[in-house]
């Protein structure tokens, strides 16, 4: 006997996933919060975990930070599970809902790790394509899909990553009306947006949001992420979580972000309004066709090969991230907005590439 | 349309893990390590953790720690997966191997979590009980089950929990070579025991070792934990495991506690003393029946209720696990080692009860 014959087929199939490791000295390839995590906040958390004995197991229910979500988002505490990510989140939802033979909905491109996870579990992803020229929703085409197909499960990332693109509320709820699939609204970029489905919870009981503390709240390396739901659902997605799943210094720390949100979200508000400068500059450049963002990153295409503006940005210093392998992506790139620093030298990599080829 | 209809049945039928809250002096529930984390090197990792960016993501690769386990455990880094505890290790191996349909061999009682995780996959546990009298391994019945059921997992957990038993190396050599089953090997607690299994992966490739932080090397609340196996193996349990599942805080510190592993090991010493005494002093109680222990444990059964001596000892401000729910352990409580005065009052309220108990 191989041992390797006894792994699942559709694990086997999958390609392995590497990260190729790059020099460079500006990071806008995964959308983190280039303010940092403020000082004076990691200040209080580490005094928080100078008490802290680590050889004791965490609070099983995590009180201390799902008291204070409960508070952020105005939710009762049932209705919140907090994990290791939102990712471990998804896993768990996606883990009490299907199983070989099922199916589940992707409009796609999207979050890349919604399709693994669903396979992993035996479920048929159904494809659905966004709007070729804008990248919207095609609420249609997608209840069309849903009535076909009866898909357990339908995910909708708004804002879309890693298009930017929010979907809009009038298209989700009748998602969530008419297409008898439990719906995951992933937001983990919704403060960089006009919107909030928080509130869809108090209509529909068939709504799971995600959400994550890696991009407003800047914790990517804490990994901290929350769901919401009705409570009989979260109850039922609780008993196929892993317990202990948060790490005692992750909920402190994260404590410690809600606490002192004001200083956080004046980050996203500055945030928001470099996107839309860079959104604007990029447009003027030549050969350069930005998408119109509601997150902290911006879509991008070109009138050349989208390898060569990558090697270009990246021998200037600038590490983004190539998209053109995801489905309808083809020759795009994708950056995060960083600092104005670092915007302007994107900007300036980029307009020397466009003035070389306009030279030529 | 219920939304709960969604859930798989599987979910549905489980119940609710739930824990309740005690009020305690003296924490012997969870065998965490009594010492705690060294304070010292606490301190050696919040210096570490002063200049990080918790905004930016995780290393991809976790290369600090891995780096320092290949050398701990004399293994290659492509056979090593490190997870947030080996919680998420158990859970993702499972993921790779099990689908509806599939069967997965338990010799009960075990670790609880292995369990759930399966039947959540759509498998079936095939249940094999260990031998009443010592809860060693019943080698000819698990192969027995094997050969009748075909189980494409075997669960071993040596020294288990929460028996304390080890199993001896030829059996489960035995079981690893006749079964045609991935053995999962659960190491929790092997520091504590005279046992090492990791000189089996160089004979065998349908082994994985599972290993945690959270005993010996007092962390706990750092959720770390470690995956063994043949690299190729360990490259398809990869690619179904979510990226970044380890906090850029957790890997610094069992990063300083590898470094520094002379100090910890030096307290397991002192544990396996003191676990040594505490089970001859259990032995000289009337009414109290301890089992030999290689972990930092000790099973007990009594001449009376289980429930009557938790409650004695809880009002004596200890609290101790009640295992007398898990298979074949009616009327057993389970206490972990703690310190010398922690074990002394232990001891003290058991025997006022015994001696009420003699008296009357």
């Amino acid at each position: 006997m191989n041992a390797l014959d006894l792994i699942k087929e559709q694990v086997r199939n999958l390609e392995p996933y590497s990260l190729r490791d790059y020099e460079y000295d500006i990071k806008l390839n995964q959308n983190e919060n280039p303010f940092g995590f403020p000082p004076e906040l990691a200040k209080k958390a580490w005094e928080r975990m100078r008490t802290m004995d680590l050889a004791r197991y965490p609070d099983f229910h995590l009180t201390q930070i799902t008291r204070r979500l409960a508070n952020h988002v105005r939710m009762e505490r049932e209705g919140l599970l907090v994990g290791n990510g939102s990712n471990e989140l998804i896993q768990v939802t996606l883990m009490t809902l299907l199983s070989s033979g099922d199916r589940f909905l992707l409009p796609v491109p999207t979050f890349a790790l919604y399709r693994p996870i669903g396979v992993i579990l035996g479920a048929e992803p159904i494809r659905v394509d966004l709007n070729r020229e804008d990248f919207s929703l095609p609420t249609d085409r997608v209840l069309a899909a849903a009535r076909e197909k009866s898909p357990k499960v339908i995910v909708l990332c708004s804002p879309n990553n890693p298009t930017g693109v929010p979907y809009p509320e009038a298209d989700v709820r009748r998602i969530i009306e008419e297409s008898g699939a439990l719906v995951i609204l992933d937001e983990a970029y919704y403060q960089f947006s006009d919107q909030d489905f928080r509130p869809l919870l108090d209509d529909y009981d068939n709504v799971v949001i995600m959400r994550t503390f890696s991009k407003a709240m800047a914790l990517a390396g804490a990994r901290v992420g929350y769901l919401m739901g009705r409570p009989p659902l979260v109850e039922q997605i609780a008993k196929a979580k892993l317990p202990y799943g948060l790490n005692v210094m992750s909920e402190a720390i994260a404590s410690v972000a809600l606490d002192n949100y004001d200083l956080l979200e004046g980050h996203v508000q500055e945030l928001r309004a470099f996107r839309d400068q860079l959104y604007q500059e990029l447009c003027r450049i030549p050969g350069v066709h930005p998408y119109p963002s509601q997150s902290n990153f911006i879509l991008m295409r070109f009138d050349w090969p989208q390898d060569e503006v990558f090697e270009h940005v990246l021998a200037d210093g600038i590490i983004i991230r190539d998209v053109s392998k995801a489905p309808m992506l083809e020759g795009h790139l994708r950056v995060s907005v960083g600092t104005r620093q670092e915007n302007q030298a994107f900007l300036r990599s980029l307009r020397t590439l466009a003035e070389r080829k306009g030279a030529r």
